[in-house]
């Protein structure tokens, strides 16, 4: 992978104090690039942001901020989370942004600094004087968790932002300046298109501060977010130009509403607030954001930072950092993997944040004020990413939160008009990305591990209400048919493996909450995949209403097969809750085993990778598509074959070349977290195959050793004796010292505390961990 | 006047059992024709409401609804309240009209039953069959305060509407159909244009409970209205269709979100419900309204109609429209003036409207949800028309509502980012309409009169603020030049003119206040008027920065003058606080009498009255025009002169000729009741020359008997002995049987109780009143 021939980041001034050594007492944030991902399509962004902090503030780099035509520019793709490694022209800092996703929404009120002339307008990437952004250099360039500091060229202004959970913290060094200005660009959108703002609305309050609001439609249809802004220096005047064709009436008052007037409304307006600034003038900016009011974001800004001191947020931000990061002490063998590993969990803990006011109150689904009683209410749920590992490893490391996010989502489904929980929903929407519900998985996985408090009967409910709405993308066939039929989805096949996973999730949760009836039916609803089997072909394969198989089938093509974000040969593998069963349709173990290597090294035609636009060849291993989440599993599974050496091999294999420190130090789509979260698990040894299951499979671990500082005051340690880059293979496995024969280890035996102990060599022990 | 011509309105089947009776325990909604002023330029609705109800249900008949060019169509200013007389075709019932109003917005969710095969076209007026309108006929239609019915003649369906403060009740009694259908169009609007809505939110609940909102960029720029809509019977399926390029992502999912699809959003959506119905099978529908939230809406429809009973929810508002009219008891001397006083009286409580959730809870200026404290929250106020009689006659029959719409007002200041009390504001916004600041007489009208309990040096402070913000019409001018200049307005001597007296009015709260300086600031400031006074000319004029008078004077034209709805001859009177010096400043007594006489004789040319939109040839006598404000009081300014018994004629005459019992019976814009206000006072004798003191000018009454119910318990009785229509003049006035030599009496008067005794002659006693 190319990434590997990166030199190693200098994304820090602490770089050449660091250490592998983790005792959690130290600073841990100094392994955390938050560069990495922000090259191609990690889709990762480098700026500050509190951990689980609904302000992530941090530059736009986009270069086509507004486009005419109404249509995404080609390009936007890369910018999902506004910011490309590449380029070299800032446009200004954002409050909002997506970590990792493939699509996307928010970049909500831009700040930019400059001086001279002012320039409403952004201009084009890379044209000096276009408009009001300025060139940088990565030279000048800083990030660290809860810092981001940069020089901007043009304006000889040097930036540094931090933050809170609800509030940016900005502080802008100016040179001498006659005319200084600060630009709030309402305009500006992620994923912008010339009908994404609905409206905004801003009041200059005093000669200091500003409230407002705005409200888009993108990928949430009915989206709103308040806003407070503080600045530590009054204005001297201010002003702000519509782009838009909504006229003012200030009726017979012919009020020039352009300058100096303090309210502003419209649906694309940039505001900006003009200074005169004496040589390394400090203007610094609080800028707080509320789902429910600007009453809200006054109250969030006072209650979080009521002072001016921005090396106190910065280090109180830091300090919540290192608090989250220790939950793991990990030891990895090179300085590049320990900041491989810390990145990866730095990069767990953006998504999904906090989405509530300091007082508990909230926007709900359906655009109501909440208040959240007994939890803190979450948004952005990528949960068709975030199901497999995320929300599993936040059992270990964030089990509080993980009962909050439960507790959101339950919420969202009472407040849902389809009485469904969310599927991939943020900022009080749905925005129904992706297939399957997969919240379901997230509340029984909860309930299997004994991290969560819902009342079992509601959350069941709640499930049940979500499998049986027809409407959704193929439920009514796959009620009907016992599979999604070709004709009621695209993605048919996908769509009914997760189905029948879900309800196995399902099922689960009945048998907890103690219902038999319902615990039979999701079983039984759970057998589904089965329907998709063609025993002739033998893979899961499209199949129409009237029984029979789609023709023109082909297994390596991910376009038109009845698959999303994969194909026959790997996302045909996903069937987590009956691995046994699946396999034994395909043929025998062995002739598995051969199908799985088979994924691992058939190379496929280029024709079959570039429809996937967030993949690029780095991303894969033969027909092992790492940065989709469909095959997440599949190196686990040679667990359930002869061959559990080769999960060994193949997990340490996608560690080595799917993973880096380097800005394009991931092959995909980070995707919330989940890739980061595959890392830290299977950095760790092990993998929840099964969520919804207390069990987790043995693959190799990546780590020297590592503590899991648990919620329950227990240490899980993880050893990995022998371990070294070609030593790779179990020879022997210890749990507190018993010798461990099989490939699996519980929840509960990590809870318990205690010491995981890996013997590795280079060459593979082909017998261990076979189960019978 | 050609309303004198038209026949006696039937309006009601109660017709037959009028009678002049006034006991105010029977019947006084008999007397109120809700037609009054539909026709022509009244701008009034015959719809159901309940006495200052939020909710105002009303039949909408304008002719194109969506006005593709994006510009007002020319007609539109005929539906400012969205009905007009001529018209025989109905689109639909709308929940929120302004009453009387000269400019517009509103108009919210249009309910339309129809049957037969689905058309959600509304179709062009008087064109059958071209869209879901009806035609209707007069004859199968019907108005009473609180209660609103039609045939709809194209699908045979009886509307019929009833509303409390927040919920509109409607009662469709449907033919049998198979296909039945009940519209919900959200992309009417009054005053609609194609940008007008901004977003649009709709929530299917259930098979029969609907909610939503929708965001308006019209008069108010920022207007959110939400609500909640039951239906007595569960429709059978339903669907939308969406008139804008707001796309539904529904990502993947490809929803065919047009039927049964729960959830629908954009920008101009029509919804519809469908139902099968049997022959006179009445499908009702409860439509609660609410500025705050769907919720909120909920809880108003909950806790104001929990019922289905459509005749209980008439009766009990028609029992409140007694309540409120029998707050005066009158009786006029023919069937047809006691109408036209009672519908007077009807129109006088359609706005200000209740403006707030029933836990109180309101959407204020600043778009922050408010909890009122201590008072109700109105909205809808038109100042500049209502401070002269409509709030003056609240602080005698709703001193109350009056008491909790000052503090409205003040709460509106405190919201505002300006600091300024209400201009003309309506639904948490300001719309900035008309000139001065005319809050501040409102306040000092209760104030003077004892009616309010609102801190004093908080009012001032308010009153303070508002009058020194300098961007705000002219008002840098004012403070500077002592005049606001032609430069700074194209109103300037109407500006300074309003600004002077209201000024006056700020003085008079300073003295109550106990604020001498204030006082003797602004009683400095109220001399302002004497700036605009050009000697040579003998006229109030438009005056240059520099201090010349501006050349081009014309003091016949209203347009280009200096004046707005009005011209130099009359609306150059406008010196309410120093009528004596304003005379002096003019000439003699006699001189002025001679101005005034002028302006009711000399006919002006037609090209002075076409740019008038809303008066015609019937609204005007000479140069005195009664269907605009400003020279309200110049038929009262006779009693500063030595010819008191001119004012006593003149006012007749104006009642005689501008005000009847027919659809056109008024002459002019009813302006939220400031029309109605000025008839209910010159009717029985008396009018607040001069509101912001306590003092009533006599003219000549034209009840035979009145009397009012005071707050206080105590009533005030008007009786005019020998009253008929040739007996015009005043012989003789006693005041609780003391003789009242002059044409003054106080609100003190009234509020003790007690008879005010008007001899009536048909020559005029050409002596009594004269003030030395």
């Amino acid at each position: 992978m190319a990434s590997l021939l990166v030199l190693f980041a200098c994304h820090s001034n602490q770089q050449a104090e660091k250490s592998t050594t983790t005792d959690h007492s130290k600073n841990l944030i100094q392994f955390v690039n938050p560069f990495v991902g922000t090259k191609n399509m990690g889709h990762t962004f480098p700026g500050a942001a509190a951990p689980f902090g609904m302000v992530q503030l941090s530059p736009e780099t986009n270069q086509e901020p507004f486009n005419k035509d109404g249509r995404y520019n080609p390009d936007t793709y890369a910018y999902c989370s506004g910011y490309q490694y590449a380029d070299s022209t800032i446009f200004g800092f954002s409050h909002t942004h997506f970590s990792g996703t493939g699509h996307s929404d928010l970049g909500d009120f831009l700040i930019m600094p400059t001086t001279g002339a002012l320039q409403l307008e952004p201009g084009k990437a890379g044209q000096a004087q276009s408009g009001f952004h300025s060139s940088f250099s990565h030279d000048n360039e800083e990030a660290e968790p809860g810092y981001y500091q940069v020089k901007l060229d043009d304006y000889n202004i040097h930036a540094e932002l931090t933050a809170s959970e609800r509030v940016g913290f900005h502080q802008y060094t100016f040179p001498e300046a006659e005319q200084a200005h600060i630009i709030l660009d309402l305009v500006s959108n992620i994923y912008n298109h010339e009908n994404k703002n609905v409206w905004t609305f801003v009041r200059v309050e005093n000669d200091s501060t500003v409230t407002g609001f705005r409200q888009t439609n993108g990928w949430a249809r009915t989206r709103t977010v308040f806003f407070a802004m503080q600045f530590s220096k009054a204005f001297s005047s201010y002003g702000h130009k519509k782009y838009d064709d909504v006229t003012y009436n200030g009726f017979y008052k012919r009020f020039d509403e352009s300058e100096n007037f303090p309210e502003m409304a419209g649906k694309n307006i940039r505001a900006y607030f003009n200074f005169a600034t004496q040589a390394d003038e400090k203007i610094k900016i609080k800028f707080a954001l509320s789902a429910v009011s600007t009453q809200g974001a006054l109250k969030n800004l006072a209650a979080e930072i009521p002072h001016w001191d921005f090396d106190q947020t910065k280090q109180e931000t830091q300090a919540k950092w290192n608090h989250e990061l220790a939950k793991i002490d990990a030891k990895m063998p090179t300085p590049e993997q320990q900041e491989t590993f810390y990145t990866a969990m730095y990069h767990t803990m953006l998504n999904p944040v906090v989405y509530e006011d300091v007082d508990g109150q909230y926007r709900g689904l359906d655009q109501n004020i909440y208040q959240s009683e007994g939890f803190t209410n979450y948004t952005i749920f990528s949960l068709w990413d975030t199901y497999r590992a995320l929300h599993p490893l936040f059992n270990l490391t964030q089990p509080a939160r993980n009962n909050d996010m439960i507790k959101s989502m339950l919420a969202h489904h009472d407040q849902s008009v389809h009485k469904m929980l969310p599927i991939w929903s943020h900022y009080s929407n749905e925005n129904w990305c992706m297939i399957g519900y997969h919240s379901v998985t997230v509340l029984a996985d909860a309930i299997a591990k004994g991290t969560t408090d819902v009342d079992l009967k509601r959350a069941l409910k709640a499930c049940q209400n979500t499998a049986t709405v027809p409407y959704y993308d193929g439920l009514d066939s796959y009620l009907k048919l016992g599979y999604v039929s070709n004709e009621a989805s695209a993605y048919s096949v996908s769509n009914t493996l997760e189905y029948a996973y879900d309800d196995w999730c399902i099922a689960q949760i009945a048998h907890e909450a103690g219902d038999q009836e319902a615990y039979q039916a999701y079983l039984k609803r759970s057998e589904n995949y089965e329907n998709v089997f063609d025993a002739k072909s033998n893979y899961m394969r499209p199949r129409l209403t009237n029984g029979d198989w789609r023709q023109n089938f082909n297994p390596l093509d991910t376009h038109g097969q009845g698959f999303i974000e994969g194909n026959a040969w790997n996302y045909g593998l996903y069937v987590p809750h009956n691995i046994d069963h699946m396999i034994s349709l395909m043929g025998d173990k062995d002739e598995f085993t051969d199908h799985l290597d088979r994924i691992f090294t058939t190379e496929i035609e280029d024709k079959y990778i570039e429809q996937n636009e967030d993949i690029t060849r780095d991303g894969i291993i033969g027909n092992y598509v790492h940065g989709n989440e469909p095959g997440h599993h599949i190196p686990y599974l040679y667990n359930w074959t002869n061959s559990p050496w080769k999960t060994q091999e193949r997990v340490r294999m996608i560690m080595d070349t799917m993973y880096s420190n380097a800005k394009d130090g991931l092959c995909g789509n980070d995707d919330a977290g989940q890739m980061s979260a595959w890392y830290i698990f299977s950095a760790l040894g092990f993998y929840p195959v099964l969520p919804g299951s207390a069990d987790y499979s043995i693959g190799s671990p990546l780590v020297q050793e590592a503590s899991i500082h648990l919620d329950n005051r227990q240490t899980f340690t993880v050893k990995a004796i022998n371990q070294n880059p070609e030593h790779i293979y179990i020879q022997k496995v210890e749990l507190n010292g018993e010798v461990l024969n099989f490939p699996t280890i519980s929840h509960q035996d990590i809870m318990k505390g205690g010491t995981l102990t890996f013997y590795m060599g280079s060459a593979p022990n082909k017998t261990w961990g076979i189960r019978n």
